[in-house]
């Protein structure tokens, strides 16, 4: 079985999904700012969040509710955070999902709730309780959700995927930008499914899903006590159930990861003020956290970043970057590409063409590639290049 | 005994030490590049370098070199990193230690190597040989020695202190300015005293002083193969050498103290593109090591580097970044101040003068602190705010 991508496909391409979202006036600069996405069906749900140890209120409502493995809605916001609000926060938070409840005629237990804006401002309750009253739920209204949660993301990042055979549609919406690093940065992303899938097997099948996917995305290193991943699967294709180690169940999985590794590469194409994208794959590792840990440290290099975005081919920073990154190297092994072009061998530089290497760099995908030549484990990671925009945005975000 | 400030103090005020630079054609832009410093009599030498698991040529030789316990001059050069340059690059290395030797009639194993600038290029050691004889050795050229090992660095950073009632007088000069993390950054630090100081108490007073001061530091979260902060000892002053759990021997780490944290400040405030320095105390912590890792992660967010660029008072994310640094925090006791303004008070949001906020954010430093109130453990770091200065120096670094 092979997934392939649905035209204009997005979170309620499955079927039975609806969503819709409004302006609450939530947002300095306006724009859709609550939303909701609704199954028609009750789903078995699964939810990663943030692994800062300041957590947002709706993070920790979230995980409460999601506690039972159930869930059939998500209730969300962005421009204000809901973080660091300490109890009246958690108040805000559980009044979201009960307005939401009450709309969609379901219990507050059945929604999710996620929040993403400001820090340590307290949440206009009264603007989203309009705002989920007005919201109108659509099968075309995952494109609304898409754009009601991005913050400072340029664009909407929403995709679904059939998979030959399978019978069965993932969707999946995500919004980024800044605060984001492994595990996870500020990121919200929504994932649904008409498959049927045992509970369990969604939790595992979500967990490998994201590890090699928004674990892998970089944009500065800082994350966000709001970061939310959460699949909804509502069992309308009217498959048996997907299992773990079954053929299907693989399919499922593999699927899965196909929307969360495009997602993933999305927010790092789209991180604050990038202009690039940087893979950075590291084979060659002796175990598969080390490959993960070197890629991600090299992916998240600022002085690499700088480079990246002056076409300034100064590979050191690669190599500088992997030595602090905690890997096992051995400095006489390692062979660095940047696309096809070796730069060093065996641990030795070679001479290469530096203005071919800036062309290179002047794409807007850049790869990467280190061979580290101790074992057969290998990673990718993917972050942007640091602009002076990232400068300005972030010098003026709540001014 | 307290250690004061020696007006136009620098390694070479110490008695007996003598330095000298010139110009050697290293630096694309000019400017001294090649530097020697000397004592006239041998030296108790104690060394510390850089975690980076990849370690330039210089860093190698030098641990060598220093595995006695003794060493007498040292070599320096700018413009050339001589990292990830493989056997050549040891052997220039050596190269650099046998032309100081030879110079200064001592042997090489006496003479301690550092090099920094653009990784992965191969030492012009004829060069480097013709400035190594073109240097002029003096008792003021402490002052051109700090400029010979400048990069990046806007300023030379040098400092002296005599301990009042201890008779001796402790000097160092350092560089660094870009890749500077705990532990440690891309930066250089030689330091010198004519104290007479027991040989593994100097090694101990060295470890316990930059743990506090450089290890305390952070740029831009990228390490260096070739950080190094060496010692020399030349006895001169004829004191009884100073040795652990005295009364004397803490007065010399204490003063040892005062001259590498004023370093490790002025480093972190001449940051690559910097505008201002971050001083950010952490107290209430479990244990200092705790406290540390706090109070670097703090200092070393991108986002709030942008955030203090731009004097936007957005403290969530000091928290945010605090909840990821690992330390253990309970968010229901969290205090948060900017200089003397409370921002928040046992978790909960108060409510703050802006305008104060951020007139305090526009100072040349600006002081965070963090109460955790958990236990009594405290740590500061330093960093700088994030420009777009920072990403214009690091994109065209080697073009």
């Amino acid at each position: 079985m092979k997934a392939r991508s649905v035209e204009g496909g997005t979170v309620t391409s499955p079927q039975g999904f609806v969503a819709g979202a409004t302006y609450a006036g939530l947002k300095v600069k306006g724009g859709l700012d609550v939303g909701i996405l609704y199954s028609e069906a009750p789903c078995f749900a699964a939810g990663l969040f943030t692994t800062n140890r300041i957590k947002a209120a709706p993070v920790v409502c979230s995980q409460k509710h999601l506690a039972d493995g159930r869930g059939r809605a998500i209730v969300v916001n962005s421009g204000c955070a809901n973080a660091c609000t300490g109890d009246q926060g958690m108040r805000d938070a559980e009044a979201m999902t009960e307005l939401a409840a009450k709309k969609l005629g379901i219990t507050p237990g059945e929604v999710v709730v996620a929040s993403t804006g400001v820090i340590g401002e307290r949440l206009p309750v009264e603007r989203v309780a309009a705002g989920v009253e007005k919201v109108s739920l659509s099968r075309e209204g995952g494109h609304e959700l898409a754009r009601a949660i991005m913050t400072t993301d340029t664009s909407p990042k929403e995709i679904a995927v059939k998979v030959d055979g399978g019978g069965f549609v993932i969707g999946g919406i995500a919004k980024g930008s800044g605060m984001i690093h492994p595990t996870l940065g500020t990121l919200l992303c929504f994932l649904t499914t008409d498959a049927a899938v045992d509970g369990r097997f969604l939790e595992t099948a979500l967990r490998d899903a994201v590890d090699v996917s928004f674990n892998m995305v970089t944009i500065d290193g800082d994350t966000s006590p709001n970061d939310t991943v959460v699949i909804l699967a509502n069992g309308m294709a009217g498959n048996e159930a997907f299992t773990q180690g079954t053929a299907a169940g693989e399919a499922f999985g593999e699927a899965l990861t196909e929307v969360c590794t495009y997602l993933a590469r999305r927010i790092a194409a789209d991180g604050e003020g990038a202009g690039k994208l940087i893979e950075v794959t590291v084979e060659g590792a002796l175990s598969i956290g080390e490959a993960r840990m070197a890629a991600r440290t090299i992916a998240g290099s600022p002085l690499l970043k700088a480079a990246v975005h002056g076409c300034d081919p100064n590979w050191g920073r690669v190599i500088a970057a992997l030595g602090r990154s905690g890997a096992e190297i051995d400095g006489t092994r390692i062979d660095l590409f940047l696309d096809s072009m070796c730069l060093m061998a065996q641990g030795v530089p070679g001479t290469f063409d530096r203005d071919r290497a800036k062309a290179v760099m002047g794409r807007s995908e850049v790869p990467i590639r280190v061979c580290l030549n101790l074992a057969d484990c290998s990673a990718t990671a993917w972050g942007c290049d640091l602009t002076a925009e990232y400068v300005a945005i972030n010098s003026e975000y709540t001014t």
